[in-house]
């Protein structure tokens, strides 16, 4: 998950300066106004490695805010009169009230994965443990309590030198570093900590209160980053404990959001080798067609969901998979405006009944993606339903991989400019001509929003059982070859 | 929990007679309007012990509805077709279209519970099922799907001898019994299938998609329940779908409900021995001042909360409590109207801050469940809010007991009569007058309501780790004695 956090993320100090300015009235704004309704309360959960910058952000925070109507609650080893009472009762206790923001160091989530990577819980416990934070804070949203949950990620390596040049410079730091993981030392210790965590994000990132991560590496890029998540969530808070509870209205990107994705992140101008392309190709589809019809594939099964720009070559791809499978074990699925049957049913059902008997395949040309894609994007689905989906699609595939398939999910992507070509090419040729219609340049014009949707979903649904693979379609030869080796690795994984 | 199906509940032919010719027609009407309005789909999921009466149910409805727009839906142990696929598939695959009831026999939890009995599943596989059933169901409702979950309970002795004679009698039958817990015949797996179902029902009992428990003795009182829950579960899905959703409008109690209740079950003419009780009395207190002043009491805590009729006698057993207790280390927290502190934070935070330190004692003089009594009867709490409170107020004690409290929740019971004997009483009384109010006159009128909120909240909040007691409190003196070793007993547990 969150593969965009892997990517280098850096904005310079003179982007930072203009956007923070913007950023900073903008959020006093809302702020004055969450203070005024005194409708919703705000929680910032600021979590993640040591040394990844906490207590920077929380300076940042009270740079931009107001102190009068914010509040740091802090959370160490339990006081005395901490450990009298139950676990939750401290977080209870400093609850902020409506109108006002919390900013929390040490959230119950922490603590619950220091109790796991000490190994003080097992298995059952932590998933018990993980099902009651989602019903708390499902409780806490009903109840008029945002939670805005982030992750500060930063390479450990890096963190730990960050920390080590923190602990020598005491003396000329205000006060001591933000530290909470101290207890965890050992590499062991560190690992176990690091999988609880992905599996703890993974669980509770729910349609109300998922996780951020946030990249620490560069500030000025972190900050902007948490501020913008900040100002969406004030907004959130501000309309939607209003008129429609649970139904906020759509807040769409801020224009000055970090322009860092995923797709900006790809290097495009991968290209195969002309000369071997026919030889490779040709010994990929015979060891696809291999593994597709040996012993071990009989009692699995293969989900293929391909998604990406238009005109990213998707066509293309599918049939140099198509053809080196079985025609009696695949089918093609396209993915079509629902029909009657389908629209008076819930939205994966379309999905569900297209999923093939183990030994078969069955390849998404688009897929339930489309849900945080499309109907995001053309304002189809209620924000609500899309943000939701995003767990509902993590299930789904997590029922999958348990049933062992194997679920392979491929984002082509091309340039802005290889697509115009395309296009082009596409209206001047007699055979490519119904490939092109106006509704692909309406949706050429949105191509920010699209970019942000695709980042957002590979963000939250690039799972461990079923992560997301990024193909670099500007050349359709090596788009092609990478298409059939990452299916190939994963079923030999 | 579910306390109240543990009564005998009883309905005469008579009674039933006049109750299902008015319920049939109103089924009837709701249903079309369900298939007219095209907008959600309704389960009724019908499990519960071998013998207690499924495939009776199942004909009852087809009895009262249009079979035009139902279907029953079969799940037993899977077909090859279904063995080749994910575990969810066969539901997903027969999702009613809007508009349609499916009834469903051997739903996901059957095949969990099966698992859970014959040791397939360790404790955490169970507990992260669980966890994935509460967010499919929540799912399922947010995309237009309503269920009604029924548990049909009934004696294990007695189930088993009505399935023995349907099977003897099979010749007679017009087909073969439904019977879904065939595998499970030693008593061990029995046992062990009995307390995951409890732990199943609550777990997954959540404010849109809750358990119905409902006693499978007589089948008059049993059809007369489950029709009255589908003609609620209708309504809710008609209006609900419709303006507003996730906010559908109260649905009253339906005035020919069965009028069966746990109230009505109580033997409230039981009475203390008159001439015992001041020793019986004193030598309780002194149990109690032993067992709180012990050292094993150091590392507890105990938390008590008393609700009950008007005029009850809470008081007045409070009283006796607290001179069992050392006054530094107990707090009687009377429950008014909220502050404003408290009404700027969600409902729980004004409980939470009374929590007492471990060793020490807090009397709730009327508690958290405020929320699914006043607040409910009287309109305070919007329905959603009411309804989703029974697992938020769960989860709430489970976090205590958790914590090594001890949780002790009283219900102190009069008749009406004798009610109406301590108003008039109050009224001519210089002392008392001050405990009588308009108010409690008015609320006086709202028996039926204020018993049909109280019959569920001991249905849905009494668990296995804080369970309710009711107390017989005609008779004072009884009502303290039983009060008084009821908090023993749990003590000492």
């Amino acid at each position: 998950m969150f593969d965009s956090s892997r990517l280098p993320h850096v904005m310079t100090a003179q982007d930072y300066a203009a956007f923070e300015e913007n950023l900073h009235e903008r959020l006093l704004d809302a702020q004055f106004e969450l203070a005024e309704r005194k409708s919703a309360s705000v929680l910032v959960l600021v979590n993640g490695s040591d040394g990844a910058g906490k207590g920077e952000v929380v300076d940042r925070l009270y740079e931009w805010l107001d102190d009068h109507y914010m509040e740091t609650l802090t959370y160490g080893p339990p006081t005395d009169e901490e450990r009298a009472r139950p676990r939750a009762w401290r977080y209870w206790r400093d609850m902020p009230a409506k109108g006002r923001i919390g900013v929390v160091l040490g959230s119950w989530h922490h603590h619950l994965l220091l109790g796991r990577a000490q190994r003080r819980l097992d298995r059952a416990a932590f998933a018990l443990a993980l099902a009651e934070i989602n019903r708390s804070e499902e409780m806490l949203r009903k109840e008029g309590v945002f939670l805005l949950k982030i992750w500060l990620s930063m390479d450990d390596r890096l963190a730990r030198r960050r920390l080590a040049r923190l602990r020598e410079s005491n003396g000329a730091l205000r006060r001591p570093a933000v530290i909470e993981w101290s207890e965890i030392n050992r590499r062991k210790e560190r690992e176990r900590l690091n999988a609880a965590a992905l599996e703890m994000i993974e669980i509770t990132s729910t349609g109300d209160a998922p996780w951020s991560i946030v990249p620490g590496e560069d500030h000025h890029y972190r900050d902007a980053a948490i501020g913008d998540l900040l100002l969406q969530l004030l907004r959130r808070a501000n309309t939607g404990a209003a008129e429609s509870p649970g139904r906020p209205e759509i807040v769409s990107a801020s224009p000055a959001a970090p322009a860092v994705n995923l797709a900006t992140g790809l290097d495009l101008s991968r290209k195969a080798d002309a000369d071997d392309y026919a030889r490779d190709l040709s010994d990929l589809q015979r060891r696809l067609t291999e593994a597709t019809t040996s012993k071990a594939f009989r009692v699995r099964g293969l989900v293929l969901a391909f998604e990406g720009n238009d005109a990213a070559g998707k066509g293309g791809a599918i049939r140099r998979v198509r053809a080196a499978l079985d025609p009696r074990r695949f089918r093609v699925h396209g993915v079509a405006a629902p029909t009657d049957e389908e629209r008076a049913r819930p939205y994966l059902w379309r999905f569900w009944r297209n999923i093939p008997r183990r030994g078969d395949i069955t390849i998404f040309d688009r897929s339930w993606y489309g849900r945080v894609l499309v109907e995001r994007v053309e304002g189809f689905a209620a924000e609500d339903d899309w943000r939701r989906a995003y767990q509902e699609i993590n299930d789904f595939e997590r029922q999958l991989v348990d049933a062992h398939y194997c679920v392979v999910k491929l984002w082509l992507a091309i340039s802005p400019d290889e697509q115009l070509r395309r296009f082009e090419a596409r209206e001047t040729s007699a055979i490519k001509r119904h490939k092109i219609t106006p509704e692909d340049w309406r949706n050429r014009d949105k191509w920010p929003l699209y970019e942000a949707a695709m980042t957002e979903m590979i963000d939250r649904t690039s799972t461990r059982f079923a992560p997301w693979t990024l193909i670099e379609a500007n050349d359709k030869k090596f788009a092609r070859l990478k298409v059939l080796r990452t299916i190939l690795e994963r079923l030999e994984a």
